[in-house]
């Protein structure tokens, strides 16, 4: 079957899309906005880039009435914000962010979260996260004619819970985190597999 | 724990991205040089970013010798790639196509994989993939020190073969999709759980 995207509706491309690009890891973003109210909300057009400095960057669409999301708003003020992974036990919480609150709601108390000051940026972690990543803005870029852009930051601070280390390493059993998938769909990352990469002539052992 | 990235080596700093930024969708992404030779090769720093066009990014990291990967020089020289979707019995063969061959390479042949001719860009599709997007490169925003970019791109068609829909959607149960984990792991998607999106004031039904 073939889908045209210029005969096609825009929604319907956007269900294909994330239907077909998955599992996508979360970017659980906590933010501030410049007179102090905190956001959280989750986004799954996320990915990391290079570690030449780390950096990652995400795609937030426009709410349904095209108003810019808060999470945006915010990071254009400040020019900060921290990515906190999502785990199985945090997926419920998550999703209590995901509801397109006004901005004057503080999602880390609709959500019952623990705010954790960060240490080189304004915006608080997420307590209850295993992992938060400290960044600050780099670079927006304009994508398309919706009004969405790609939020590229560099990653200033790491931190790791010891709890899902093992051996010095982050351990995907203990941390169990969740992907995104189509619809209402979420993935856990237990049921894994491993390949060896080859090297050309070669195995890697 | 605290890793700060000023103080920690990049490869080590790599390997955290990769162990906490998951689970990630692969973009088996086929191309063509200028002078005919075909390649594949698997980016898991991929995302999708719009649909308004159908936008889609990926980060190529260098070679270990710095060079560009063949990819990269590709879609630079013709302006085109084709993303295909990796199940689960197509994960040997993506792995084979991860190897660092020399450009001369025939990833087609050297994976067994059968060329489909694309509609509306020349590089082939990959024939046992359920999902492929004709894509047509849109900007290449450079990002970092270390050669790194973000290719973005537009999707022009969809083709989805009909074996992986349920009543007109692509059904995660029959598309079996795998993402990319950390070191040599890769994930499964077939354990997955529903939460509903509440909308503001009430929930959604």
């Amino acid at each position: 079957m073939k889908i045209d995207p210029q005969t096609t509706p825009p929604g319907d491309i956007s269900k294909l899309m994330i239907r077909t690009i998955l599992p996508r890891p979360i970017a659980w973003i906590s933010t501030v906005s410049s007179d102090g109210v905190r956001n959280i909300a989750p986004f799954s057009f996320f990915m990391g880039i290079t570690s030449e400095p780390p950096s990652v960057c995400f795609a937030p669409a426009r709410k349904s009435d095209k108003a810019k999301k808060d999470t945006l708003a915010n990071i254009e003020e400040t020019g900060e914000f921290v990515v906190n992974v999502v785990t199985e036990e945090l997926a419920e919480a998550m999703n209590e962010t995901a509801t397109d609150y006004p901005p004057e709601v503080d999602e880390f108390e609709r959500a019952g979260l623990t705010p954790l000051a960060s240490e080189r940026v304004s915006p608080p972690r997420i307590g209850e996260s295993p992992v938060h990543m400290e960044c600050k803005l780099v670079q927006i870029v304009p994508v398309g004619k919706a009004g969405v852009v790609v939020v590229i930051g560099e990653i200033v601070l790491f931190h790791i819970d010891e709890k899902v280390l093992r051996d010095g390493k982050v351990d995907s059993n203990l941390l169990r985190a969740v992907g995104r998938m189509g619809g209402m769909e979420y993935t856990k990352t237990q049921d894994r597999f491993i390949l060896k990469r080859k090297k050309f002539g070669r195995d890697v052992h």
